[in-house]
């Protein structure tokens, strides 16, 4: 017989996971394996940027005083007693008249408040000495880079959640965390269930598939920060199953298995909740593909059952793992970003049920568009391969027109959005 | 003395890197390591898929021949003489008015050509044996997936060049690539120069600054989706700097060097090029920040003398290095993305020269809309902590308004561009 399963809304879906709080752990990497983590605390300036006052220019560091008097008729000359490059500080006093010939990000000396580019400065030279004059004056501060302008000690300078990208090395550099403290990658489990399924290297046999969803899910997992533990494969046999997922819980932040969460006579999974004793947070969702999305919480964490279908895998997992896990990475935004796009294509059949469709969207005249990324069959894995985001159509009684507004989800997106959509 | 150097136009310094036909390579990895990686050959269906019919439904497997007399008036009884899930076959012949029990996934019997969906049938049992009648006629193939129906054996499905996503990960193992032809990563080796440099680890002293560039470069390799090789940072001494560089290039695709690419008193690289024999292909670029970007091309690599400041380092890479590396990736479009975006903030100032703008890019009611991402002055690393995005600003006489559509170069996109722009 077959079991009867009332649908909830994707939205009362998402909530009943991103109700289970599971916390993230942190841990210290070296800066140089940090790109791409997300940090577990705040970056705080350790230090003013700059720490000391710079000429931002090629010229002369001088007292602005000693130019006060200097015009086109008044020329006003210079001694120029030092030279120095940046990483060096002069260990002369600076008296009036005098000068030193400064590069791009040196230290500025003591007695000095003005740089003067060297554009606009005559030289000369007096018995070995070097001299320049200058036409106009300056005032204090001008053309120097003040301790502080940039950032200020103690300033926070990057919220904990964000990932880190190349400038966001830079700073981390800059302000001397040579050990950045990051989200913990969690450890995600994963059991692929069905008979039907072959390894990669195995050659096809009548009646058997290769498991594709192992190595797409492992994909997704790295791709949204966390870490993939592959267990294996496994027969639709129920004991063999239940044993499995039971001994694999304890390993793992958050366990998922594809296959074998829908009313079939061989899908095991609904038994083995039970047996467990988890809560099933739901078993049927109002949208398509992945409606049979199938979520339990036991002990401390939760079981994912996704659909053994490859598209409606992807999007449960986009959809109800994903942000969960990126809580865990202290994300604020845990979510797939959700933009507005205009529909490229005719989808002029209506379907009761919310539709995910995998889609390309591209850019045009600064306008968001999106077009389906292959052929709608759930079974076919090839249009997940072109999709970088999923279209929202909306369920009901209309199907919808090239040119209509729709929802769309980026897939590859580093920013992502918050709840509610 | 002032060298004065003529700046070439952006899109002319892009060329003559891009006129360097780098060569890229190939391995092979395993698929578990595939993840983010660029494609050095086409992927071809090794099989059709499926590669034999199968049951896109749980129901019923019949000859369509039985049920021809079907109707609501005259029920049609089959008797189920087999019972398969996925990965199953029989190996009963199946004779009129029987029918095998088939799960989603499974393989057809030889003999039947249609299913009959469970919902639409009424089942029954006598002396133990099951039975269903149905009220309607079916036709040859309904609810049956043909082989090959989503893909033909030695059909190209995914092109070189392009990056392993969750989506082709499926597709790889689905035809069974357990080890995938990809871009051998380009080694890219590494230098910062400047007295000024303290390494990230170190206290802070006057004068010096901690070196950020690299740490922010080698992300930007990273992403790319080349390896960086960093050789550490050398003082502001002409012996010391062209030893290093010299010995270094034979063991990288590509060498970048930060700093000491000015006019300044102590920036040696134009003279270490020189002493090399290396060909200048450009020394100044009509942009703001990276303007004394410095290309060479020496004995079959390419020698980039990036600026020491902070963001001219990294427009610099953006601009001339990412490009020619992602080809070495064997991308068809290997420039940065750019889009038109809607510019949400005053530029009020004109400047001669292009300008780029470290900015933020989002999406408002389907429109990319772009702000800076800090203030925007070239030493300020935090900017680019913020960056997602590189807005353009054409130089000339005028300023730019909010509302003014203007190109955007993406930062974080998977997808890129080709040239011209």
């Amino acid at each position: 017989m077959v079991e009867m399963r009332k649908p909830i809304p994707i939205g009362e879906a998402v909530l009943r996971v991103m109700n289970h709080k599971l916390q993230g752990k942190i841990e210290y990497v070296s800066i140089n394996e940090s790109f791409g983590r997300y940090l577990s605390e705040d970056i705080v300036a350790t230090s003013d940027v700059p720490h000391f006052d710079r000429a931002p220019y090629d010229g002369f560091a001088v007292r602005s005083i000693d130019t006060i008097e200097a015009s086109l008729t008044n020329p006003v000359e210079f001694e120029v007693v030092d030279h120095i490059g940046a990483g060096a500080v002069t260990n002369k006093e600076i008296g009036p008249f005098q000068a030193v010939r400064i590069m791009t990000g040196a230290q500025m000396p003591h007695d000095c408040d003005a740089v003067i580019m060297l554009e606009l400065t005559q030289s000369s030279e007096r018995h070995g000495q070097s001299f320049f004059t200058i036409k106009r004056s300056y005032k204090k501060g001008d053309n120097v880079s003040f301790k502080g302008e940039d950032a200020k000690k103690g300033e926070v300078l990057i919220r904990k959640g964000t990932q880190v990208n190349p400038g966001i090395q830079a700073v981390l550099a800059t302000f001397g965390y040579a050990k950045v403290p990051v989200a913990k990658k969690p450890v995600i489990g994963l059991f692929a269930t069905g008979t039907e399924l072959l390894e990669v290297e195995d050659e096809l046999v009548e009646g058997k598939i290769r498991n594709s969803n192992s190595h797409m899910i492992c994909a997704q997992i790295e791709r949204v920060g966390a870490e993939a533990l592959y267990f294996g494969k496994l027969p639709d046999e129920f004991e063999t199953c239940y044993q499995a997922v039971k001994d694999a819980i304890h390993k793992v932040d958050l366990l998922i298995t594809t296959g074998g969460v829908s009313v079939g006579d061989f899908d095991y999974l609904p038994a083995i909740y039970e047996k467990l004793g988890a809560e099933v947070l739901f078993n049927k969702v109002a949208m398509r593909p992945g409606s049979v999305t199938t979520v339990a919480s036991y002990e401390n964490t939760l079981l994912f059952g996704l659909s053994g279908n490859p598209s409606a895998c992807y999007v449960g997992f986009e959809l109800f793992a994903r942000p969960i896990i990126r809580t865990m990475l202290f994300t604020k935004q845990p979510h797939l970003r959700k933009e507005k796009a205009v529909l490229w294509e005719d989808f002029s059949k209506a379907n009761p049920f919310t539709r995910f469709v995998r889609s390309q969207f591209s850019v045009l005249d600064g306008k968001l568009v999106v077009s389906p990324s292959g052929v709608d069959k759930s079974n076919i894995v090839m249009s997940l391969a072109g999709a970088n985001s999923l279209a929202i159509l909306p369920g009901g009684t209309r199907g919808f027109k090239k040119g209509d507004l729709v929802d769309v989800l980026l897939l590859e997106d580093h920013i992502g959005s918050e709840w509610p959509w």
